[in-house]
């Protein structure tokens, strides 16, 4: 029951996005996506990609809203809940968030990080209950790979 | 005895910088300060706020000072060491803080991010003695939440 | 054999890169460069330091270009490694390395923070084979310490 609940919450979430999941989470590159150890699983940074497109870019407070930055934050969280899934086959095998890291690209001026990130922090909640809970670092940043303009990662226990 | 060392350790640094507890450590938002799993606890990233203040805010180089952002940096290690202690009970049962990411607000040319990051590897020494050795990353950020001068996370054993 | 390997491919990818062993690692300040705790062990930020001096220093995109940014990156996660082998002993202890968070000081328009990151990650795979395989965060950042290039840190599993 667990279970569905979480996954499908999770479906839901990512459809509504736009998430069209036979293309997503291509791999490409030297380093993975996810690394399962011991009890604790590390996410890389996503950028708010769907299929091929980074779908949010450049910098908060110039050249996207507020608005914009916590959609950007909401994909990036759900591409990090995909990969989840797909390392762990259930999203209820997740235990508890440890943390994750917002890099929100930020216009000088622009000091809203944290209401940025709390688009992310609402689907945690959301799709995993209380095992969504977690420790959260938002900061600004100078620029993010191809221009998104946020970058999330996480660790979660398992 | 370690115990009453700790704590009271941490009390008169936090008195020090003007911390009042009655006050402190308010709670808001959809995440967590501090998230407790086996023998490992992260705090959320601190900025420098005194109650319902954020104390020292403006890039370090261009609107601070050094000596300003080292109080910065102190300010926030502590509120992480409040943090800890609410959760854990006595500051005692940190075995070892295992990291600690200094997120500094910094003019263009400002590069003395690790001097700034010392006022709060010090005051983790001093309050924790070796339990408060730790590995460091220090950078120089574009913007931080509410224009905060410092951030700083925290992981450590248990 | 497998020590061998690990512990040889490092030495002369270090040598290649300029590394005398005999003046490297001076540790100053009041943190660790390395904190080994239970089965897993963090490294604090490395920046691209050859003895005494930062090699690689300043913005890509602006004072450096790309392929000296990989450089930097290189030095970093080399230096990471060396402080890994000193603490451990040898480098086929490392079981997993479960992060890297590369830090790039980046011109406000440079968005090849990834493949900045490719020289670590490169690096990585090749001295420590499947160990070696990592998640990855990468971000472009307003300044670094001392003017760096590059920031980079690890935890990983032993």
């Amino acid at each position: 029951m667990t279970t569905r609940t979480s996954d499908n919450e999770f479906e839901s979430q990512a459809q509504a996005l736009g998430f069209d999941f036979n293309s997503e989470n291509k791999i490409g590159g030297n380093y993975a996506p996810v690394i399962l150890h011991g009890h604790e699983v590390y996410v890389s940074g996503q950028i708010p990609r769907i299929g091929d497109e980074v779908v949010v870019t450049g910098a908060v407070g110039k050249d996207v809203s507020l608005e914009e930055a916590q959609l950007a934050a909401k994909i990036c969280v759900v591409r990090a809940l995909a990969l989840l899934r797909n390392q762990l086959g259930s999203l209820s095998k997740v235990k508890q968030v440890l943390r994750i890291t917002v890099y929100v690209n930020s216009a000088h001026h622009f000091t809203q990080q944290s209401e940025v990130a709390n688009g992310a922090s609402d689907i945690l909640l959301r799709v995993l209950g209380e095992a969504g809970r977690h420790t959260r670092t938002s900061v600004g940043v100078a620029q993010l790979p191809k221009g998104a303009t946020v970058e999330l990662d996480l660790i979660a226990a398992i």
